[in-house]
Formats: structure tokens, C-alpha cells, sequence
């Protein structure tokens, strides 16, 4: 099983909601796990994508309370650690991207390139060295295929 | 969706491997979810009772690798916190059964009933006030229910 | 440097929290750092009692705000980790007293017991197996180094 | 009493060693805190010279040992959390000081950026709206004051 982690902001356009809900749909489609921080904007739009092609979505909640969780999350996990549970966004991940994002997405970047996960990026922090940057999400399952088979 | 943390020793006799399978079966039978820490003995144990009756095993590891985690874990979240993922299993669970255990189930234990979690226990600790504690696996889902709906 | 961990309740009695305050001084005389959680009760007294002794005291605090600590901690560590910073206190520690105490210590002691630290009990938790349960603060600095120098 | 935060890489060569050095005498001649991650390179030189003016260095160190702090360090704090004790050193500091620095350090500054804490940069990564980027240790100490003040 290939765990995909999906981060980006809490709150986005509708052009980027469309975007990571597409992202979410190939990997719910390709069988995968989607992980994410469980919130709203990018991470709910991939869940929901996620699970309308009948994929499973973990969510890992900053807070204490499992209703924090958007509504495509079928694995809502509470941490009570605050942002630090970026660091279990990553960690329970074996490959993350980017899709938009502003400082708790560079800080899970930051954080997958420490510990050597790879990280795909798509409209995000730009000039990182270490992300593969995408135009698409065209291409999105053999890229992560390719990738982690390295 | 009741999510049912499962507290016990690594390691375990085979009367109380064959007592947490019993009790993984009943959650995995009420379809509910089963938390624990992801490793052998209790965990296993309620683990593969739930596997078998059908249910989802979410499994929060101590190391960075998803391959810790014992056969019968669906989910499984490395977190790279050591002991420190035992208040993960606890603010992830609703209601948290301690069967047998060790130091590292007290302060599971301890940390639940902290947080406001009720606690089952079943040939665990003794003399600690604030658990339920439990003669045998009958009555256990009644028994949940019935607290949780407190 | 010896590290000493202060772990009790929140809130505490006046007999109490004069002997946490004893406690607190005997370990600032040693010259030892004293570690806590940096609240109140317990805490505040045991870092009272250090800060008297011209001892230093390290607060491991829940929250996100230094302001939070009790008026004795000289460095003070804002975690944001909630209860999970008992963790820490833990970790942080290379021997632990356990003084009165309510469900968080018991995980503190639980936690403490699992990862190899010894702790001391002064009027805590009953009967749990491993505690060096002591009657009074008489001989403390004397069993605390003969219990480390084994 | 101000915490400042220093970030950047576990080696380096010696002509950052030096900056942070300097960095590090300036923090500890105002008489504040220097908070870091207590390994080598940047956070060794910071801490060296900080120790040097008479400051006082914690380090909250990704292990369990505290043996793993570098020389400098008066204050080691082993958190058992390994990288994720990244999150730790930007909780625990008022402002955060960049120097150098690879992937770790660009998870700490996303996250301090995140949370809402200052973060000057020198000679660190570039282009990252929100940091105020230095180009010499000249003011900083005013710089400092100046920042929190506002």
C-alpha cells in the first residue's frame, strides 16, 4: 500500500479546489491512502476527490476533537499537538505534495526533505531544490510510481 | 464511527493473546474502528480478532517504519515519536481498553483518564480509580455503548 | 549536572505543597536543575523551594505562552503540545519525584517506569511496583545519588 | 527575558561557524536566552559563543541522551522526538535567527513563520517572504528589540 500525503492551505481558490480535488480522485482511483492534516481548502478538496473514487482518506487533526475533520475523512485521527502535527503529516507518509500553500506547507516541505521523503510540488513554494515540480496532475500515478521505485 | 483504543503489553501469554483477539472480534464485529500502538502481543492479538471479524486496525507506531506495524494493521502511522505515540493511541480513541500491560499501559491509562477518556480494563492494573473494570469480553459492546452514552 | 523531575498535582493542600517546597529546596542546595511542568500546586512549590536554594528550575509548559509558568521557573518552555508535554518531563529528567498527584502523574510515573528512569514516591500513587517510595524529604539527596550511581 | 532561536546546519563551514559565533556573543552580552537544537555545526558556534559572553544555551535535543549536546549547551533538554523537536526550538523561542542551513532549518522557519514568530536570515534561504534578511550581525541586537517591540 502506498501512502500519499497531500499538503497545501487551509483554505483556497477554486481553481486550486479543483485541482487537488483531481489529484485526490487519481490517488483514491489508483487504490492509495490519502493523508493529510484533515482540515479545510486543499486538504479537504483531495479527500473529497479522494473518496469519490472510493479511496480511503486519513485525516490528522491538529486539535482534540475528531469533528474538526472535514467530511471526506473516513480516518480522523485527533493529535492535540497542534501545527506539530505537520510532522505526523509527514512521517505517516511515503511520498507528499505540495498543491499551493503558504508557511504550514513549507514547513511540511521542509520537513519531508529532512527525512528524505520525496515531495511533488504543483503551484507551490518555488525554487525548493529537492521537489519535483508538476505542471499537471496528468502523469500524477506513474510519476509517484517512478519515484518511489527508485 | 466509535473508535476503540486497545492498550496492552508488546509481549503476552497465549491466555491473554487468545482473551484481546476475543475482544478485537467484538469491535471489529460492532464495526467499529480499533486504535492501538501497532505492535505485537495485545496489539496483535486485538489486531487479527478484528481482521478476522471484518474491521479497520489503525496501528500509530513508535519508529519511522511502516514495516513495525504487525500483520493485521490496515492503517499504519509511523510516527518517529517513540513511547511518546502513546498519547497518540489515546487522544485517537473515544474509549480505551486496557487488558493486561505493563508501565507503558499505566501511563496510557493515566493519560486517558486525564483526558477525559473512559477506561475498561480487563486483568490489568489494579486499585486505580476511574476504571471500569471488566470480569470478562461479554457485555463489552453494551457496556461501550452504555458509556459512551453518558 | 543532575536533572531532578518534580511531578505532582495542579492544585495541592498547604501540607502538601510545604513539602514540595522542602523538596524544591533540598534539590536547589544540591545544585541540582529541577524539572517540572511549570504550572501550579506541586509544581509551583517544588520550583519555590529551588529558586529559594538559589537552584534553577525548567518549566515544560502545555501551552503556547511563556506567561503560563509559575513565578519561580527561570527557563521557561512553552511546548504546545498539551498533556503531551508530560512526555517531556519525563525525558528531560534523569530521576523523578512523584509528590501527591493526580491522573497525570500516574501517567508521568507509568511513562517515567517504562523508559528506565527511576522515580521516588512521596505520599503518591499506592502499590504500583518500581517506585522508591520514600516517608519523608529526610536522606533525599543522599537516595537520589545513590540510586543514579548504580 | 527575550528567547532567541537559532537554526541552521548540524555542520558548517568555518566561516559560518564564525558568524554564528559572533551571533551567538551578542545574544549572550544582552544577556538573553539562546534557544537551539543543541547538536554541532551552527548550533554549536551560537551556543560557543554565547557561552563565552556569560549567556545562557538550552538545547532541546532530538534524542534521548543528553550527552548528545554539544559542549556549549547549559541547559540540554533530550526530547526523544528526533526531528520533530524542530517544532520544539520554534515554541520555546520569541524570535528566530536563520543561519545557513538546509532542509531542517527551512522546516523551522516555515514553521516559526507559521506560528506567528519573527525570523531574521543570514546568509540562509532566499526568497522566502516574511523573513527579515540580515546581511551582517552589525544591529542586531537593536534589530532584536526593535521587532519584538512592535
Amino acid at each position: 500500500m502506498i501512502y500519499v500525503g497531500i499538503i497545501g492551505a487551509g483554505s483556497c481558490d477554486p481553481k486550486t479546489f479543483k485541482l487537488a480535488e483531481e489529484l485526490g480522485y487519481k490517488i483514491g482511483e489508483a487504490g492509495w491512502f490519502l493523508v493529510c492534516g484533515g482540515l479545510g481548502g486543499v486538504m479537504e478538496a483531495a479527500s473529497k476527490g479522494c473518496v469519490e473514487a472510493g479511496g480511503i482518506t486519513i485525516g490528522l487533526l491538529p486539535g482534540r476533537s475528531r469533528s474538526d475533520a472535514n467530511p471526506y475523512i473516513k480516518v480522523a485521527i485527533p493529535t492535540g499537538l497542534g501545527e506539530g502535527r505537520n510532522i505526523l503529516v509527514v512521517r505517516a507518509s511515503d511520498i507528499l505534495i505540495a498543491i499551493s500553500g503558504g508557511y504550514g506547507t513549507l514547513s511540511e516541505i521542509g520537513f519531508a526533505l529532512k527525512t528524505g521523503k520525496p515531495v511533488l510540488g504543483l503551484n507551490t513554494w518555488e525554487g525548493i531544490k529537492g521537489i519535483h515540480y508538476l505542471s499537471a496532475t496528468e502523469g500524477l500515478v506513474e510519476d509517484i510510481l517512478k519515484i518511489l521505485s527508485r
